[in-house]
């Protein structure tokens, strides 16, 4: 099946999880502006199916922080590469409520309809960042749960992977397809 | 002409600088994520043009704070209702250049082809909030020329409108349709 993603990374995983062949799809669909990384990603399937003609999915993730709002949330990215981690943390100075959740949209459209699975993981905002491992806010993002109060820089990628908002995006959807 | 916006007040604005009739049509059209407030607003006009058959032109507008890589720039208006006033001024902390620009701009479908027009206003960041006129990131933003130094929110509405990017560029589309 068709995983239309700029990331090779992205579509190994989503193979490994699925259990059937994926493969990629560089094709930049658009991405609407909304609040909901749903919203985003049923519009980018529907996008992405009118040009390829065959089933595909897309997905969608941002970190939700709950103290302002759900900031940065869908425009993670674009906040990501222009403020930057120290510049959120800044802006969550003096923020007391430092929930947060990573959250992942997988959308698929089948040929007929979209079908929608989400993932998240909950955890809060680091005062700094920690750990080398992983990408974008991994290293500002500490797990709720694990035991050592690690954030996702700090964990191997295994164990990051296997907690992850987007394979339980992707479990959700494998069930689906199973 | 038709001006697709939510706003009425925009669309009296309109009119008094285009001299020409202008009618609101509050139609929610599709606005991209993308760095450039011009592929917004083109992909908007081309989306409002096919919903309503007839020309038609949008608007787009945000602040871009050049410390901190134009941000909060096509995503203002999200990051007003999520961080705030207080959390922007907190991101920009430690920020030695505070210039900023206020980009607006109009994208007006022909019926045929889409014709855009700018308008920005040069300034900088204020270190805190002043001034109880205008709305969004008017308090925070410091007119570039201006001899009291105010913000956009320490001037009158009628002060405030005759330099601002969106009238710069409804002139340049008033000069462009005269």
């Amino acid at each position: 099946m068709l995983f239309v993603t700029s990331n090779p990374g992205k579509a190994r995983e989503a193979e490994d999880i699925l259990g059937f062949d994926v493969e990629q799809v560089d094709y930049d669909y658009v991405e609407i502006q909304s609040d909901s990384l749903e919203e985003i990603a049923v519009y980018g399937a529907r996008e992405a199916y009118k040009e390829l003609g065959e089933p595909c999915f897309v997905d969608d993730s941002g970190m939700f922080a709950e103290g302002v709002g759900g900031f940065p949330g869908p425009y993670s990215s674009y906040v990501y590469s222009t403020l930057g981690l120290d510049g959120v943390l800044r802006a969550l100075e003096d923020i007391e409520n430092r929930t947060a959740r990573f959250d992942c949209v997988v959308a698929y459209h089948d040929g007929s309809e979209i079908h929608t699975f989400e993932g998240t993981v909950r955890g809060r905002v680091a005062k700094e960042p920690r750990g080398e491992g992983g990408f974008g806010y991994d290293p500002i993002f500490e797990v709720e749960g694990d035991e050592q109060g690690r954030t996702f820089a700090e964990m191997s990628p295994d164990e990051k992977n296997s907690v992850s908002h987007r394979r339980r995006a992707f479990e959700s959807f494998a069930d689906f397809i199973a």
